[in-house]
């Protein structure tokens, strides 16, 4: 970005809103994420000191002195080892300072207590900034859309280029698909990648082994790449040859489970209820018990954040939250179907941010 | 490995004489990392209770009901959500329990405070795992050995091939190396790669971007790989075309340092003289004050943890850890260079698991 990005400072502002509020007079925010979502710094180490004045300060280490000149210009830089009691030691008597309870550790909150100047002190707060990271700006989105489309673009290469075919292992086909991703931009895999063949694919969380692509195998790909803070997710599944009906079926049911899901994410819709559309379509079609998991999850700077569509979630989607939609049916031994878009919820219908043909594709 | 294996059971034999000796009855184990190593489980929601009297108790989700029965057939496994609290909850009345106090939140302790029986005291546990993962099992050091050799191949599949060359961007020389690891069995990077080159070699922290390589360059590759737990760690400078008389200087004068240094790693020597033996050499060559971090870490299930071979390291080496030799210097805008070795340290010369030749080699 180079100068200073106002987008942080907004960001700031909404956090020093909810301190003021909290009666919390600074907060001390340790979770990487959130010191890079408040300050834009990405680096491996360092802490901010965010105040209800709307004033902030930063700490890392020497590793980088130029690295957060130039990311975080706007912000005065502590260059120290001990990021975290720093900045704690410069605190204002009589201040209440928020950590982070569900981050920092017992003993990192024993080494910020030592550090509090007299008459500080520590207050747990939790949640405050992963609510205000729930509705997404518009850098986030431009950043998310890209990224997804990045992914979009490897998948594409991968099928188009006949790199998903018979005779092929798992290991290969998504060490094919990573290195697309990496030549289009990915700084890294945003989870490690799964491709999950014939029986493997009715294991919702296998990774990617030495099993070889056979004719008549259902292949479950789920993958996601990282550029700039922030990630993308997205699955298909794929035949190899022509699937039995049984397979067909599952695929048949999941697809309209997930059209129906997406269809379903729209402001003011209940969390709880976007699982349930999905989740009814493939209980009605006598599945449902081999639908083990959760309808969806938020994406952004975590591959994995709130909100949640699941069968214990709480609240509504709003405009500007992500949500992915990820059906799946898994029969042990016989195989499984899980097909994923990542949406971003606006006033209207959804937009498909991994937007890629679903219809059965068989290779 | 399919039955269950008594290294497991011998790890956390080691714990359990541990916990007598703190009187300490049982220890929760909740780190991740730690589960893996003392049980062999390893999805990404697991907690262990062990016991002094040796026995132990697993916990994970549904989504690992399969893998935790074959990961893990020598301990009952609890299937439930809050893994932690629940195995909290099965305590023995008047019982003190261990939790990890450098990695359980604030929150997940008050967390665990609730669950506990009546009469269980919560105790603050600090560094007993660490210490017992110091020094390596011969699984460990098997499949350190193999993840190295591992990153050995695709390094010089990568220069073999010619994929290092002018013309290429750090960028796709990364993809090239990652895909190489990826097909040879990694199951994922053990960090960022770095491809740094020309100005940016003089950035130790850099990671691999659109520049072009170009002749006269020096391009640092810092990469590994990970595969059944276990990292590889190894760092390479190489030439593309001719390169500066002060940069072949830089480059000489590191790979002194780093022959000293891998000789002076035996059982016994002080980390802090490891550390000395490299750093003096660099200063007396006058490039101390660009010899900007540490000279080793030891690698394993992560790939930075202790011992630390630093200006402030304590303790002294034995047989059986590991340690990385990696000196560097690093002249703004010229460029940088850095070698490093990943070693175990035996009885006597320390065995260089990432053994590839360190003669500057121009491209």
């Amino acid at each position: 970005m180079g100068m200073a990005d106002t987008r942080f400072d907004t960001r700031r502002r909404r956090l020093a809103s909810e301190l003021a509020a909290q009666r919390i007079d600074d907060m001390l925010v340790t979770n990487l994420i959130h010191v890079r979502y408040l300050s834009g710094f990405s680096g491996s180490n360092g802490a901010l000191l965010v105040s209800k004045d709307r004033t902030a300060a930063i700490a890392t280490d020497g590793r980088y002195l130029s690295q957060v000149a130039r990311e975080v210009p706007d912000i005065e830089a502590t260059i120290t080892r001990e990021v975290a009691t720093s900045l704690v030691g410069t605190v204002t008597e009589g201040h209440r300072v928020g950590y982070e309870a569900d981050y920092v550790s017992v003993n990192q909150l024993h080494a910020l207590e030592k550090a509090c100047p007299e008459g500080v002190t520590l207050v747990p707060v939790s949640g405050i900034i992963e609510d205000i990271r729930l509705v997404k700006d518009e850098l986030e989105l431009t950043r998310l859309t890209k990224v997804a489309q990045l992914g979009v673009r490897a998948l594409e290469g991968l099928v188009d280029s006949g790199e998903l075919r018979a005779g092929r292992t798992e290991r290969e086909v998504a060490a094919d698909l990573e290195y697309r991703m990496r030549i289009l931009g990915s700084e890294r895999v945003s989870f490690d990648t799964i491709v999950a063949s014939g029986p493997n694919s009715a294991l919702p969380h296998y990774g990617a082994g030495d099993r070889v692509l056979a004719d008549g195998d259902l292949v479950t790909i789920d993958f996601g790449a990282h550029r700039l803070g922030f990630n993308s997710d997205m699955t298909r599944t794929f035949a190899i040859g022509e699937p039995s009906a049984q397979l067909r079926e599952i695929y048949d049911v999941v697809l309209e489970a997930q059209l129906a899901g997406v269809k379903a994410a729209v402001p003011g819709a209940k969390l709880v209820e976007v699982d349930k559309v999905c989740r009814d379509i493939i209980e009605q079609a006598g599945y449902g018990e081999y639908f083990v998991h959760s309808t969806g999850h938020g994406v952004g700077l975590e591959v994995h954040e709130a909100p949640s569509a699941a069968r214990t979630g709480t609240g509504e989607l709003r405009e500007g939250m992500t949500l992915t939609i990820e059906p799946g049916i898994y029969v042990p031994v016989v195989g499984g179907v899980r097909i994923e878009d990542t949406l971003i919820i606006t006033s209207g219908a959804p937009r498909v941010i991994t937007e890629w043909p679903k219809d059965l594709r068989i290779l």
